[in-house]
């Protein structure tokens, strides 16, 4: 089959690689029908040193379900899923808690073992932990936001209950990118009355402003804090979900929060600050997140995607084919696209 | 009047100073009749440089009002008071929302405006949002305890609200200091199961037994991660309360707190690390704390202690008069004293 493959920052390839296939009984097979490229996959494309190996990539997707080892009980070959961007098995201590990201015999798809989803098919461990069926057909004019019930969706929600977003409060949101505009949705669909969105390219505002964003501030750093703190009678926000990973993103959200309020946290770190944790501290400001259990909160925003509530799917502006998912890089790493969907 | 002032790592002194007058209508002068030194003073202790000029010491206090300013309303002289470590106005948005470390009009014991609490008297700023009327004598025999309420207990329960102890959990305490122990009483009131103070020497580990610790480890680093990971069936503790305060401290916090459980910490950060952050991240782990806001938290702990249910005045082990205090910092540093009472 053609799947991709990145080899060190800026060397992503579409390649012919052997068919994935059944090894545990409690795995699926699924030809995937839509996939997509991830935020978070930009990070090794531009950071990944020569000599890391070849990296299966793709972590998101809807497909169809080929074939069921023999354990598999809740699927049968024909089902149209979605597949979040980590495996679960569904019954482990922490799978119960919600917390299906640290399941004990869980990991995460883009490895050698598992393989990636920007591929015609992928192998998914413990499919019955994993796997959600949809109830709808592959052509269903919706599918574009069932996808991001894979990741961006759900790590949106994520971030915003980690900074403990209530009915009522003042949210901030660092990043414009898909995760941060789904933090958007997740931020007014929890009660936020005000939400204030960091961001700048005019596309993505705009986006912003539709999601549910009450107010935008288009400067960076220092000159960001200010604003926010202006905006805010100088008390800053109850939350801020910070969906970037940077140095000055966790500084910016740390000088804009309101004393005793939340940083939400999804961006993958790659801090380099240690001045933070003394910021924080005096502030009584709760730092939380982290890779989100998107599965766990499928059963809560499916509903509201069938129902026409929420529309996440509206951060995919490119739709690509396979072959052209190195073009799909490029164009999201120049923020030439939000986010691109990747139809095998 | 005779006060207690820092001027190096090593060099504090007991001096004649001139006595503290009301400045603001909303001081009160309080005379002390007990005070006491905290593990926070031996930071500046052990690392004030020469140069930082000469800093009044003491936050923590009992005393009798000796005279309020004009828009003083609900003290009056004679009143026997405890004092928190931050006064507050009690009024301002935060102090509503219990957070009075923040109060807009709040500030710190021990600086040389205010003045500091290892002293015969004090000013105390914003008297009536600050100052608590203890309905007891002056000598009762619960004194101890309830001067713990200035500082320690209420930052054990910080520790222990900020890492979310709940009902039937496992916690674990990092720090065997009089904070550490407070949190111990703290955890065991809020209902948690089982609780292992991370801990060695025999008289601190003895009162944490008695304070309800269920279990005791006495390594630390990597040794400590180990066996409190092996004494939870390698899932961790719910709840870390970390009362240290250094980069050995947090980086046992994070390695044995359960994903998606939290850490709440009390130690003022000296923290050099930067990996703490991604460690915490991929297990979802909630870091929280900071100062705590005591004031708020008096109304909570105090019939606690009026009604004999917890005795947190057990920490300290030794009484001294004021003129012997550079001794008293000599004997906490030495970890040759749990915590010191001062009787000026």
């Amino acid at each position: 089959m053609r799947a991709t493959i990145m080899y060190r920052a800026g060397d992503v390839r579409v390649e012919t690689v052997p068919d994935p296939r059944i090894v545990e009984p409690t795995d699926a097979l699924i030809t995937i029908s839509s996939g997509c490229i991830c935020g978070s996959d930009l990070w090794p494309y531009n950071l990944m040193e020569p000599g890391e190996g070849a990296r299966p990539m793709g972590h998101e997707a809807i497909g169809v379900v080929q074939a069921i080892g023999a354990d598999v009980r809740t699927l049968k070959k024909g089902d149209l899923v979605v597949m979040p961007f980590a495996y679960s098995d569904g019954t482990c201590v922490f799978c119960h808690e919600g917390l299906n990201t640290s399941c004990v015999h869980g990991g995460f798809f883009g490895s050698p073992e598992v393989g990636g989803a920007q591929a015609e098919a992928v192998r998914v461990p413990q499919a019955d932990g994993t796997l959600v069926v949809l109830p709808v057909a592959a052509d269903n004019a919706l599918i574009p936001s069932l996808l991001t019930l894979s990741d961006v969706m759900g790590t949106g929600h994520h971030a915003a209950v980690s900074a403990k977003v209530t009915r009522g409060s003042t949210v901030a949101i660092i990043g414009d990118g898909a995760v941060g505009l789904c933090g958007i949705i997740a931020a007014r669909r929890l009660g936020a009355e005000r939400i204030i969105i960091l961001g700048r390219r005019p596309d993505r505002i705009a986006l912003a402003k539709e999601f549910g964003a009450t107010d935008v501030v288009s400067e960076r750093g220092d000159e960001a804090v200010e604003l926010v703190r202006g905006l805010t009678d100088d008390l800053g926000a109850h939350s801020v979900l910070e969906c970037v990973g940077t140095d000055q993103a966790l500084g910016t959200a740390i000088g804009i929060v309101r004393p005793g309020g939340a940083v939400g946290r999804v961006g993958v770190p790659h801090y380099e600050t240690t001045a933070a944790w003394e910021t924080a501290f005096f502030s009584n400001v709760t730092i939380s997140g982290g890779p989100a259990p998107v599965r766990a909160y499928i059963d809560e925003l499916l509903p509201d995607i069938l129902e026409g509530r929420i529309a996440p799917g509206r951060v995919f502006d490119r739709v690509i084919g396979l072959d052209e998912v190195p073009d799909g890089y490029r164009a999201m790493n120049e923020r030439a696209a939000i986010k691109v969907m990747v139809k095998p």
